[in-house]
């Protein structure tokens, strides 16, 4: 348990089926609730301490505002506690397999990991909350997402019952495990969308939302899900065409909130003649791993 | 996603190094506060129905107070749910590698392992709040546990800041993972100690939570635990010589409360030459596995 040069954390991805858009005066209180699953497919972070402070994503220098942020409310005493330094630069190297802007929450995963990994690598001795809510407010502020980090947090098929980081949000979970199987077409753009249509989604999402928990079962997820996204609009022809294809072998599928995926379970999107990417939900929320 | 006909879990073990007893008049909201590690050895449980209700722990018959009390919740209605059908028996089969009465939480693993393949295997469709919620209040009822539920559905090394079942308690966690050491010496009977000694211990744990939280990382954890275990005077002989026979090797050791067990992190037991079981802290709360 001394300090380490180098931290490491997996963060899965998540997929949400139903949301809403609750925004707050304190980001810390604003986020979404709703429903959807943690995917095996994630992200994989690793921090060490370097020169100057760069993200390399897939090998590949890129600029990631929910990173940089998480960093500077860690590294930069912008929450009150004191670190180890006056002036930590790092480097952040980013592992994953999943399309960005699909829906998987992967800036909020690699927001989440940076926090577990930097406290790790830097001897921080910050709390998981702490670091939920860090992450949880980089994201909220760079406008990329709402209730990703909460959920990637928990791991299992999350229902977020109330916005927010810990200790404003709450949570719960549906007890059931499965085979995953999903599509990528192309990307949605988060900010924008949540910029015009927080209304109708919201109206819509609490709607679900207050279905879903009628009965809290993985096929009636799916079942909301798919409703809630013909309600919102947000299916276009190539995502209808596929989810109906899947429909029409009898399965069930929905849409990657918000990206342009199709996403079902067992092995409803093979049945349907469509070549999917395959994964499972994720038993666990992000997790720090050992190094070396 | 359809009814199965058995439903399996897996929950980690919880050791509690640092604890207070929380009684209210609501079995939900007592509990306990403080702090531990759950373990990748845990308990594992099957539920299928069958023509009346037996318990089999390691292929033994065993009638286990919280096991039949959860069942009796979730299966005869006692929280206001309609199940699927008037009079449910089922097999329950537990298997596990940990001592019971020594520390690990086995009597809580088995209420919540239960509640979630017996929401499985029924088709309960309750959420996971639920089920933690009746195996909590089961393990409370039955005078075996006060922390260990919430603590196995989080999994990590978690922190209880407030006592009881969800909605009421509050966890955060230690964003560390470990290689675990432990050795157990005999049992401890809970009822009777939380009985005799619960001001002396809830002044302590109060006092040792609230220094942990000014730096909470694994190695903290042993120490305020360590000082905790002096203080409440539960150390014995056989479990103090151990204790110092690691500290001795420049090694740290504390006690799992409640068992005569010593546990420690890395290869610290073995280095003073004790010959420990070893697991690691499990990285995720208590899962339902998929069947067949």
């Amino acid at each position: 348990m001394a300090p380490q040069v180098s931290g490491r954390a997996f963060v899965p991805g998540h997929v949400t089926g139903v949301f809403t858009v609750d925004r707050r005066d304190d980001p810390a209180r604003t986020g979404s609730t709703g429903a959807g699953v943690t995917l095996t497919d994630g992200v994989t972070v690793t921090v060490e301490p370097a020169a100057s402070t760069n993200v390399l994503v897939n090998g590949t220098d890129l600029a990631v505002e929910p990173v940089t942020a998480v960093l500077d409310r860690l590294l930069g005493q912008a929450d009150g506690r004191t670190s180890t330094g006056p002036d930590h630069q790092v480097e952040v190297r980013v592992e994953t397999d999943l399309p960005l802007g699909a829906g998987f929450g992967v800036s909020g995963g690699m927001a989440l990991g940076t926090a577990l990994a930097a406290n790790r690598a830097l001897d921080l001795a910050h709390t998981e909350n702490e670091l939920i809510r860090a992450a949880h407010v980089a994201e909220v502020e760079a406008g990329t997402g709402l209730g990703d980090v909460v959920a990637q947090a928990r791991g299992g098929a999350p229902i977020r019952l109330e916005p927010g980081a810990p200790p404003h949000g709450q949570l719960d979970g549906i007890p059931e495990t499965a085979r995953v199987e999903y599509l990528s077409v192309g990307e949605l753009s988060t900010p924008d969308i949540l910029e015009t249509r927080a209304e109708t989604i919201t109206r819509a999402g609490r709607r679900a939302l207050d279905r879903l928990l009628e009965r809290p079962t993985l096929d009636h997820l799916l079942e909301r899900s798919r409703e809630f996204a013909e309600e919102v609009g947000l299916l276009d022809e190539a995502m209808s065409e596929r989810i109906e294809a899947v429909e029409d072998e009898g399965g069930r599928a929905t849409m990657a909130m918000l990206g342009r995926t199709v996403i079902g379970f067992g092995s409803d999107l093979t049945d349907a003649g469509l070549d999917p990417a395959v994964c499972r939900i994720h038993p666990t929320g992000a997790t720090v791993q050992e190094q070396g």
